[in-house]
């Protein structure tokens, strides 16, 4: 018999890809181009030219049997010290080959983090709005996610909340900095505070309490952004990064577990990553694209864009009396809607070829997600059916 | 607290890695071309050039963003049709798009399978000897790993004690042929028996028995061996395969499941694959590879090495006076140790820069295995460093 569980997953289809889909659908009617899909987080700029040389070369000149070679179970050395040196460089901590263990992208980082710091039953707590793929992350690995409700004022950490939800099962708090869908960043004094409530709550229940903090979007932070660096800040932090934002290699499956240095049990940990590996099957990321990330390791793809997008978008919401907290990264918006429904918004919004997604699924209802990871030229037609959708729907508003 | 299940995994060292590591140290001694080291089940013949050449291509003339672009949750469209009307060209059954689930190599396919068809609990047999990455790959999904003894004479099934191991919890019988360690290939009449039994069992238990079918070595099979295709004689056939031996990949991490047209809910197996990966952190092998794969997908690299080497290790293992099954494909052999204690035999072997696995992880204790995925060249050398092992150690023998 098949499992019942997965097969129920099934019925409950994705909001964001019937929402793609049906940007699809309609894209085969009136050209794509008129479709204002603002559905999904996909890359809209190419790869460095410098990755693609990088790859071209060693397909030319490297033995392919070690090219193509297994990596070894903890990862292929060049990509974790090349990776180490450039954390190290970059945000001043002591990172080794030690603290890094390569992962087919951050999804599968935040698997393994989340099956390295909690036993069957124990809670992980996270913040709305949130990556909504975060529930299945979690609750397969036999944990359980809880929720934190947002503080819509500002989308940082709604504190009162936190604390009254912290208690002795909780082992981790996954956050999402520079974040989706809100594309807030937490400020300074966000993490400073969230570290000193967990420093004390680790005392009073004597078990440590891990960050684990998902990090795809860490290089796309807009001008005069304050970006605290977790690790800096918390000493049991585990990071997981991705190549697919920064580098727009989302297909290619790359990222990373880096463990603080100053991480109790850091070394132990990466190592219980190589063994939570075999269980799920993972066994590193393509040896290619390790050995092709780490010749290229501090570059991006021109990423300018997201932030003119942003710039363009906010304030024609403002104009049009939307409220919203002006985001500091990503490629995301994630503005009130119009209506107390966000499901109903976003469906009167079809009409005017605006695909944008409801907040429910980031446990945010009422707010509604753009993803501007779309031409600059688009975005700007898209702000003429914007202000008819608003005028038409809600003339009163 | 770190999760104790995994911590105490690091205690166990693999003894494969061991040898691997003593080979290694080995080699900076006296050089590692005098080492004669048959621990690893690494390919020792280059990847074929038009999957090069391919990969070139694509990275010169695609568009990167569709490149490197996300595949959907249930794969790469192109590849899967690929992967379908290959396997329906050359095994006569009709497969399509809709029964291919790639995935990061067979362990990834395998902990996908395993995940389809056991709650927590739920039993899973294999055959002695089985490749020892079986017992994580079945104990993490929550289901238990049975091993009923090896048959010895032949390597095929020990059909009196799987009968006696089948009961109602048993829910997935998980076989490898052509088998790493023993290189058997399971007979048309070991197949045709084992599928008779499981539909009997099936009926009297009321519930689907599933074959989970581990496939990579399906295309190093040894001239005038018999191969049957399990999928032809029982409907509940998952397939988990890998270009890892066959393309000789195997750090690209490309494989896909294969589930049988005639297989009991097979698309929506397919389906529930994507909803088991998003718990596991996989979502898909490296799009790159996905599509340089599909471009060659009925090319190999050059096998013919390993029969070379098999025939000149089998002919000298039986005139040293080994008991022995000829492999009839992979480039494993698995001969009778000289002494009851394997391991003891193995550590006398490295006195002669022989590295030989002791059959004890595989469920198989008293034997051992060779790796013969190295040059002929060494592999003649190595039979003057055997002969005075046995002649030495064992002169009574």
């Amino acid at each position: 018999m098949i499992a019942k569980e997965y097969r129920k997953m099934l019925e409950n289809k994705s909001a964001i890809r019937e929402l793609s889909e049906f940007a699809t659908a309609r894209g085969k009617e009136i050209g794509y181009e008129n479709v204002f899909d603002y559905s999904l987080g996909n890359p809209s700029v190419p790869v460095p030219q410098s990755f693609t040389d990088t790859c071209i070369r060693l397909l030319q000149t490297q033995d392919p049997m070690t090219l193509h070679g297994y990596s070894p179970s903890l990862g292929n050395p060049y990509f974790k010290e090349k990776v180490a040196e450039s954390l190290k460089r970059r945000f001043h901590l002591p990172y080794t080959a030690a603290h890094i263990f390569p992962t087919s992208g951050a999804a599968a980082a935040v698997a393994h983090a989340v099956r390295c710091v909690t036993e069957p039953g124990d809670e992980v707590l996270t913040f709305a709005p949130f990556f909504s793929e975060y529930t299945p992350y979690i609750n397969q690995s036999g944990a359980v996610l809880k929720v934190v409700p947002a503080n819509t004022e500002t989308f940082q950490i709604n504190f009162s909340a936190f604390e009254a939800m912290l208690n002795e099962k909780v082992m981790a708090i996954l956050i999402n900095t520079p974040n989706n869908p809100s594309g807030v960043v937490y400020s300074t004094e966000t993490i400073q505070q969230l570290a000193a409530i967990l420093e004390a709550k680790s005392q009073e229940f004597g078990h440590d309490i891990y960050i684990i903090s998902d990090e795809p979007y860490r290089e796309i932070v807009f001008a005069g952004v304050d970006n605290p660096c977790i690790s800096q800040y918390y000493a049991n932090t585990l990071v997981c990064y991705s190549f697919s934002k920064s580098m727009s290699l989302p297909g290619e499956r790359i990222g990373y577990l880096a463990v603080n240095p100053a991480c109790k049990d850091a070394e132990t940990i990466v190592q219980m990553c190589g063994q939570i590996s075999r269980g799920i099957g993972h066994n590193c990321p393509s040896s290619l694209m390790q050995l092709a990330c780490a010749e290229v390791i501090d570059e991006t793809s021109d990423l300018s864009v997201y932030e003119t997008n942003m710039n363009l978008l906010y304030e024609a919401l403002v104009e049009f009396g939307f409220t919203v907290v002006k985001p500091g990264g990503t490629f995301y918006i994630f503005p009130k809607a119009l209506e107390e429904d966000a499901v109903a918004f976003s469906n009167k919004a079809k009409k005017y070829d605006l695909i944008l997604v409801p907040g429910d699924g980031f446990g945010c209802p009422g707010y509604f997600r753009m993803a501007y990871c779309i031409d600059t030229e688009k975005v700007k037609r898209s702000l003429i059916a914007l202000r008819k959708f608003v005028e038409t729907e809600y003339p009163s508003f």
